[in-house]
């Protein structure tokens, strides 16, 4: 027997002891110590092949789910290893990360755990369970993708990009999609009842999920937190919620400055803080150097700010030319005040300008125009929509109700378009499909 | 006999002499002074009637149809009636207007005495071409409400609306769409081949277009004579194009002046001026008084001029939103400007501002993504679309070139939206189905 290995048992049997003890009702608190003293000697890369070997041996699940439980407890609370962020205050979003982090490695344990277990059972009724588990499981564990790693891809790379990290960005971009990729195919072999391969695979996926959050918690956040000020956190926060959380749910947070956005920033890094970096980014740093985003403030003289972006207006006008629907609005007293340009479905002319939208329409309809209007003034009604084939054409009509940010009623919008491509589409086409 | 109908065979004779004539081969220039002296004997309202008491006394179509020609002929050169127009240059919308009603005359006319051949008519061979003849006839008609009157209801009708004479603007519009239904049917009537019907309405449909004409050209034509400078004929000629011609093809005309749209007009009619318009306008002032729409300039100060329209910012803000779409611009050097706010299909925060499209995709697409900007710049392609499905959604997403007045590239727009309800639509939802 080799010395990693010797260790290795000597580790496996600690935690058995611990379990036992978990089972017979020991008290949590008291437990929870002794396995704080068990982790120090235990990686935790390692936790989920002791507990492998642990199901092996006969522990049933439902300890081992209890001892994962109790694992995250001891994480978050441990001192130990790369940070806990417990200086941060909660709602901060870097401690919202570590704290989902501590989430996927628990699940991530869960999946390799389970799986390991549906893998040995000869028992219908336990393989039936497992099953139903891991399918909720795995449903669960997409979200790492489009929550957790979102925010980071979204709103995180954008400063560390600016500041010329661009490489450290692509290389965690890239791995996350091979998460979401592995994932993914884990719920089409439970779709396709094909245990097998999802027994192989899960494995892999588990150690590639774990394997992520260390990189997080050990290059990452140490980068970000070296890196970001209140302000970008700030600015962070405020657009979090778009996402969402991986099982957290972080407190209110208001460091009361203002935010800062990525262009925002100086996209020079000092020497200084340079040092004050991981290792790894400074090696990815003497690797592929610095490439700071000089490009400057995203707003250019004239540009109008739209709240969302700013723009020309020429681009404005071409844009609105280029959507593939015609527009016309008519303001809160019913006056036509702007047209999309461009080839449509029913002319526009200029002439209709200030016009009011009674008199824009076949008089024995007009009626309805002023129901409509009025359902839209009075909150009644949303929308209204229409369709009809015109030549080879299916036009679609809808009426909108348009408002401000405080619910005000400012006129209503036209949308005319022809839908009959839509109607056609089948099957899917992705960007990956696309030929020159 | 009474005098009236005395009178009227008289003129039928002197016609039907005239026809002999144009059988026989005679000259037309000549048969042409003779048709005006009959001409002015005849209301233009009982030529129609005259016509078909000539086809059922045996007259052949194909020569009555000759005379339809020479009819329009002599009508466009007459200085006889309503004011022909020869004062005003080639290309003046007045003028065209005047012309198309000449057109508008004669098919109405043509309409009649085919749809009365046919009734008489026991000869299949006959009655097949009467058939295709009104068909296409029929066809061409439709067109007089897209073209003819939409050019009156669309760019003519602001004008008189804002000085105060909305009733006559909308008891022409009443009339127009009462044609314009009659001929629907008309149509209809054809394609179910329930000829019966077709030919009780065609004589109707036949009357209404004509008395159409004589309303125009005797009360809204020397209205909008009387009311309309050069300003206003220039800035009706520049977007006459859109909605085209009724069968004629008006040449270029540009008084030299800026034109004048009808919110920039003074909407106070002079007393002078009220009394140079017709009769019958005149008596619809008294009736209905005046109402002259002095709302003023359709841009309010801070507005944004878009070419096609004025908006504030909170409009626009607020017009983004009500999209039943979700976009995101690029600009020409690949950078994210501004994305539509609201609930998005994907999310986008606004971190991403400045942020290099290439960066915003997953890494193992960025080639796919620069492709398609390459191919957009190079203007080798002026579209990329995909799709899928996304939960319940049908998700389509459009990528687009954006391009200045002068074709240069502005940059890059992505379109996505929901296209689930589209695929679902079926049959027509008309205006007049709205229910509240």
């Amino acid at each position: 027997m080799t010395e990693g290995l010797k260790n290795f048992e000597v580790k496996k049997e600690k935690l058995k002891g611990l379990l036992l003890k978990l089972h017979e009702g020991a008290d949590v608190e008291e437990l929870k110590e002794e396995f704080r003293e068990v982790l120090a000697s235990i990686s935790p890369l390692e936790i989920p092949l002791i507990e492998q070997e642990l199901v092996k041996e006969g522990i049933s699940v439902k300890d081992i789910a209890k001892m994962c439980d109790l694992h995250v407890e001891v994480f978050r609370e441990s001192v130990a290893g790369a940070g806990n962020y417990s200086h941060l205050p909660d709602g901060h979003p870097l401690k919202t990360l570590y704290f989902e982090n501590r989430e996927i490695i628990k699940d991530a344990e869960m999946l390799n755990l389970y799986a390991q277990t549906l893998s040995k059972t000869q028992d219908e009724a336990v393989r039936k369970q497992m099953i139903e588990v891991l399918e909720e499981l795995v449903k669960s564990l997409r979200l790492i993708g489009f929550t957790h790693y979102s925010r980071e891809e979204m709103l995180l790379f954008p400063y560390i990009e600016r500041l010329g990290l661009t490489a450290v960005a692509t290389v965690l971009w890239t791995k996350h999609d091979e998460i979401r990729f592995m994932i993914k195919r884990l719920q089409e072999f439970l779709a396709k009842k094909d245990y097998e391969k999802f027994i192989r695979e899960a494995q892999e996926a588990s150690r590639a999920l774990i394997d992520m959050v260390f990189r997080e918690d050990n290059i990452l956040y140490p980068t970000v937190e070296a890196l970001l000020g209140d302000g970008e956190w700030k600015a962070i926060r405020m657009q979090e919620e778009e996402f969402g959380y991986y099982k957290v749910r972080p407190g209110e947070w208001d460091p009361g400055v203002e935010p800062i956005y990525p262009w925002q920033i100086d996209p020079e890094l000092s020497a200084e803080k340079i040092l004050s970096l991981p290792q790894e980014v400074r090696k990815a740093i003497e690797k592929y150097g610095l490439q700071p985003d000089k490009s400057g403030d995203v707003k250019r003289p004239g540009d109008i700010d739209l709240g969302t972006g700013y723009l020309s207006v020429e681009e404005l006008k071409a844009i609105f030319e280029a959507l593939p629907l015609d527009i016309t609005f008519v303001d809160k007293n019913d006056r036509v005040r702007f047209f999309s340009p461009g080839e449509r479905i029913f002319a526009r002319p200029l002439n209709i300008l200030g016009r009011p939208v009674q008199l824009c329409h076949p008089p024995k309809s007009v009626h309805i125009v002023n129901k409509i209007l009025k359902a839209f003034k009075d909150g009644r009604k949303d929308k209204a929509e229409f369709w009809l084939k015109l030549g080879d054409k299916f036009v679609y009509i809808l009426y909108v109700p348009v408002k401000n940010e405080k619910g005000e009623y400012l006129g209503t919008l036209e949308i005319t378009m022809d839908v009959k491509r839509y109607k056609e589409l089948e099957g899917e086409k992705r960007l990956l499909d696309w030929r020159d």
